[in-house]
């Protein structure tokens, strides 16, 4: 699947916002690994670290226990927009009229290209590429207090987006009006806490509390909880939460992931079943819809593929070695699982094609007889305009061939999808974003 | 389990001995992620590059590249003896009478500190705490051809070790006399290759030719792959390696690991069946005996762990806060998993008993109705002098404990361990070494 | 004397942009050690290369080798405004509306913090301390051509400096309207130089063509060198320049700065003659006059104080401990020279008077018998304000005490300062700027 | 002249032992700027630091005061044998039965490339190439008390050197049988201190006590301070120590450096007088000399060359651009002190020539009409085997040329060199090696 983008993580009012953010920070490390960032409040003071990197190799605990404050904001990084440069690490600090700002966010903004260019015009000179600078310069530019100044931005700019902005003694957590990304809210005693997924509060031990509304801005401060709301808008969650992205133990848009993810590969089991000796998902992120498909199709699960977890940021970064090296690096095969078996093998969804097939290939060298593909998402036609990394229209396979096109490129007996309303009725709910399948963009 | 000791790579007669090397010691960081080495022949001219950290963050690709030289050895260590200091990673690299010498070795050797402490009587000063500093201190004393001068000092010295000598123009690879660790050697077209696991001859598309037998001295230069034999002595090989250190899509031994691993969880199932919902592994070292228990209990097999593999460095490090922390950093539960449930936990072995306690409160936390321990080894009672990390036989939970005690402690409703047959079984084959089950020590 | 400020260098066409800017900066090292910077324009793009410290740490020949180029700006910094970190590290290089802009300069902004406060209320976020920035953000907010925005951003600001400002393809020089700052300009075969100094010219063959008149704009471009003016205001050139800061083998303001202090020294010795065994100066500041007042005094030079010039970064750097170690680390006393000796010590000014204070100690308990002090410029009584690194008034000494107190808080025989008549003799020219002695500000 | 080698510090019984070495290190600076080392006895535990670079930039001053411990010993390096590299930086710090011992020395060892054969010929593997590893090495080897063994060691060895060893709770000074190389002992309070010059006691208010005698151990420790002495030989003390290496502030071999180099200039004026309108030293080693040859001649002297004093290491450094861009880099001239004068050039010595050549051109290129080179040395025509990194015998100029041949080399009107009597008698004393004068060598 595509690239993971972000994980924010804020949390007001406890005497180690420092240590809780890196643990938090730690636990949403699936949603970005490239850099990691941190704004601690001191009585007023912000001290920030920030490194390209994990959470585990940008904040040392020691160095992060060293920090005092008791509010903070952190963000863990894949970059969406932006180039990989150390500029663009969120969160971003700025000082205006002696008063600091730390802003973060996970997702992107509508035009934003747009809306820089005629800051620009009017002389206006962006330091970094990140919509949070944007974000900031219109907030700066407005009049009133601050959460209505957060509202007049808000309302202008339209987008897919999750917000933490912190002001000395007040913290700000913003959902889009869509509520296209996920964003808690929890409590560790008496200290406020918001993260990007659920799974952030396990490792801390605080209470989830529940999912901030579209549009909803929660004010927090010494006072106590506020909320504020921006213009209304239609509901559109991201699917893609559920079916990749998300950590199996979280619970998002009220969803277990687990469970939606058991239940797709449930429903692929019974859309297309198939005459087979194993099942065998691509790990990690088919781990549980093959689970799924095995029991419901009673063909025993096989772990057929390893993932060798030792890559290093190095080996994740851009541009880098891997793609040339193929697969190989990241998975390998096990012969013994898979020698002379006929073999379903379960993905969460295909983009380009191109790791599919030298997974395939590697399969069969290792001996399987026959290969039969099963994937948990319907076919990826349409680029994600809302803060997925995909590729233009242009790369994904599903946009320009038909499944049977696609079964031929990838060398396998058979190929499926799982149905829009098969993926559905596994996820539950309603009001999601199915854009990437159907090319309705909802803005 | 215990931790993860060393890994060890060669290669001889291939333009780009440096790549193959870095890609192989890529595939054998299971073994030791605490620092990495890598030595490279170029012409006589020997380059040596070493860090502590992962393979990814020890070596880049750009770097690695720009080294030249058709023959390497490199190393992955978890530390067995020596500190956690730069100056003791290996290879140890040395130049004498003008002539370098690299040397790298997996294991440790019988009585290395009194070998050491007479040596010193002579005046010899030490400047690593390693056992190969002690090995070419014994070489550069000998008199006659190399391979006499290893067979001299090889035959003096007892111990559990697979070794790697580099000298310009010749590669030594050398499996000690009663074969505790495994050492393999493979081809890539002319270059003869070796590891510790079949493992590393995948990634580099190299054929696997055969184990070095104990005692075996292969020498590789221009002239060819010639062989001697050190005295003899008889077979023991390490089971754990089977159990535990060995990535599963090796052979070992001779054996797929998986299948032993299958192996075990079956024989489990049949030596100790319970009543219950789910069987649930303890990620990742467990989850092929897991899928075994299921696969023949007919209990179905769910995910109820959830492993982040995001643990950096820094997080693995001894003395670290992990152990503080407890496990709640490496592992979170997936309550929609297990709430509710009569769960079996299978586990690869116990050690202390602190992590699997964790364990168990962790999942019973989430929800579980009732848990029953299933251990894929039998209880390890004794320490280990060959080469593996475990603690003084006090802190062994099972050296002082009955397993009904353990259950106990543990707080399940029952407990059980695979017998040593159930076990040898597993594995097939014989001449094992059980001194960590028995007590009874070869050396 | 007060701490040295900042140096500037630019160069316009020539191939080697890079390797001449860090020669020229080396060249003016004195008037920085800080931080050093560069920013090269390689058809288009901008490279820039920053850190703390002294050009030959910052910059290694090697590395700018590598950049290509053919104009560049660079600064050697001593903060006057603007904390010692990173982020101020000049030049200050941005984008606006995808154009490159590169900025330093030498000197200060008069009332730089009510205008960025300005800036501040209309929504505007500074990141950096620099006026630098600030130049920057008025002048984007200009419209017409480049030069017409310059003239209508620096004819709205007063105060100390020289301006180098780089965009792709054009150059400009600019010096402020009073003239306060040198700024001078050179040939190299076709290439444009500008620096702070003649001595930059030197050390790369560098012909000296003339000084910038004070408020000319020199653009630099293809078409050939055009010059511009700001609105007119009356000379007043830094006297400081003379006595303490340039280079002794730098012609400054049209003057010779060696002669110039071979000419205070000359006349102190007519304005204060004494007897004494021996002249010696403050190294390396007061060499000069030390010599012109022994050559017209006829009393024999001596060397009775050596200076370490050892000192790294971290010693000069602010906040150091040398204030608490005293001057020791900085001079040691020559006892052979002094012991027994009526001295004559010749220093180039006195500000807090400390530092002269444990000179003089240092000199008596090397054993001189009576110590005469000499001062080649008058009182220092007031602050400066156009860039000038002096403390408070308060912390002036001859703010508080009369010459004959300050005699007796040294402990010396004699104490006399260069009159202003004699100053400005030795300096020649008119038009100076002496307002940290007379407290009479031109701005 | 010839590059600067080394320079060692030693301190026992000071709570601040390892601030008050930094310090004295920072004071022999101009002993070797290449690397810096210290080792510190905290009650037996040795901690180290070590960097390549000025004593500056390896030590910060927070870093040192955070060390404890009561005796230490420093080390300031320009390589003399010993490639560059991290592992030859001294002190040499091992562990030899449990027991640290550090090792730090100043100058050569005779023919300790044979000695090294020897032992590696015995299996000995050696891993720095320093002469205090050998010493080392051939310590640990002997039997007896500590002096014992250090003069069995130290009389087997030939050389000139001077050697600080640290044991826990005892350091030893030993100075070689010759007395080539200087080296001080003194006191605060209680503290004993050494140092290779005494200049180092000033900075911490020591007190100076007396120089150590050729072949003489001094052993420190709390039973107080004992001698013992190495077999006797004869008297042989560097003349190059009062000509270049040491600092005029400091005694050596009973002698004030600084009246010695006034002395070399006077003589030189006298048996060398010649009329001229100015005397101008190549700063700073030969500023002294400069002035006592314009005191005897009464012509005035100028300073016509300016030193760079910021050039930091990386320029210093071996292999360095420097010499392809000439000196200009480190000297400039002052047009305005030589212009149309009739010049005195004085220098300290001539070693290639190549450097007098270039700033002979410069000088005349500033626009001096003539120009008489005068040198307060004899000529060097020999190399120099005990501790000068003087270059082969074929690339000093002296070798091959006569006076008048050098003459016309340099363009120079005329050019003398001190006589070996005026040397001896500027110098007092007895008992000089004049061998790289003579070619005499006394080993």
């Amino acid at each position: 699947m595509p690239k993971e983008y972000c994980g924010i993580f804020g949390v007001f009012g406890h005497k180690s916002a420092g240590r809780l953010s890196r643990l938090g920070l730690f636990s949403l490390q699936h949603r970005g690994q490239e850099s990691a960032g941190l704004v601690v409040d001191d009585r007023g003071e912000f001290h920030s670290r920030k490194g390209m990197g994990l959470v585990s190799e940008v904040f040392s605990a020691k160095d992060i226990e060293g920090i005092k404050g008791t509010s903070a904001i952190g963000h863990v990084r894949y970059s969406t927009s932006g180039e990989s440069t150390p500029e663009n690490i969120q969160p971003i600090l700025v000082r205006h009229r002696d008063i600091p700002i730390a802003i973060a966010h996970n997702g992107t903004i509508h035009r934003s290209r747009e809306l820089r260019k005629k800051f620009e015009d009017d002389g206006v000179i962006f330091t970094t590429e990140t919509d949070s600078e944007l974000i900031l310069k219109m907030y700066t530019r407005q009049k009133g207090s601050r959460p209505e100044r957060l509202r007049k931005v808000l309302n202008r700019i339209k987008g897919a987006f999750s917000l933490l902005v912190l002001f000395p003694g007040e913290l700000y957590a913003v959902r889009d009006a869509m509520g296209f990304r996920p964003l808690v809210m929890g409590r560790k005693s008496r200290a406020v806490i918001f993260a990007s997924e659920s799974c952030a509060f396990d490792i801390e031990d605080a209470r989830f509390e529940r999912e901030l509304k579209p549009g909803e801005i929660v004010k927090v401060s010494r006072k106590g909880v506020e909320s504020f709301f921006l213009e209304k808008a239609e509901k559109c969650r991201c699917i893609f939460e559920l079916i990749y992205f998300s950590r199996p133990d979280s619970f998002v848009f009220g969803q277990s992931v687990y469970e939606s993810r058991l239940n797709m590969g449930r429903n692929l089991a019974m859309e297309a079943p198939v005459e087979a000796d194993i099942v065998m998902p691509i790990p990690d992120s088919a781990n549980i819809q093959a689970l799924g498909y095995a029991r419901q199709s009673g063909i025993p699960l096989e772990f057929g593929l390893l993932r060798n977890h030792y890559i290093g940021r190095t080996f994740i970064a851009p541009h880098q070695e891997i793609r040339d090296l193929g697969v190989r690096i990241k998975h390998t095969p096990i012969r013994t699982a898979v020698r002379g078996k006929r073999v379903v093998m379960v993905d969460d969804s295909i983009v380009r094609g191109t790791t599919s097939k030298k997974l395939v290939d590697m399969i069969k060298k290792a001996g399987a007889k026959e290969i039969h593909m099963r994937i948990s998402s319907p076919p990826i036609k349409f680029s994600c305009y809302y803060g997925i990394d995909t590729p233009d229209k242009k790369k994904l396979i599903a946009s320009k061939k038909s499944a049977e096109d696609i079964r031929k490129f990838l060398k396998v007996k058979s190929l499926y999808y799982l149905s829009r309303q098969g993926l559905e009725k596994a996820c539950r709910g309603d009001g999601y974003c199915f854009s990437c399948f159907s090319g309705k963009y909802p803005l």
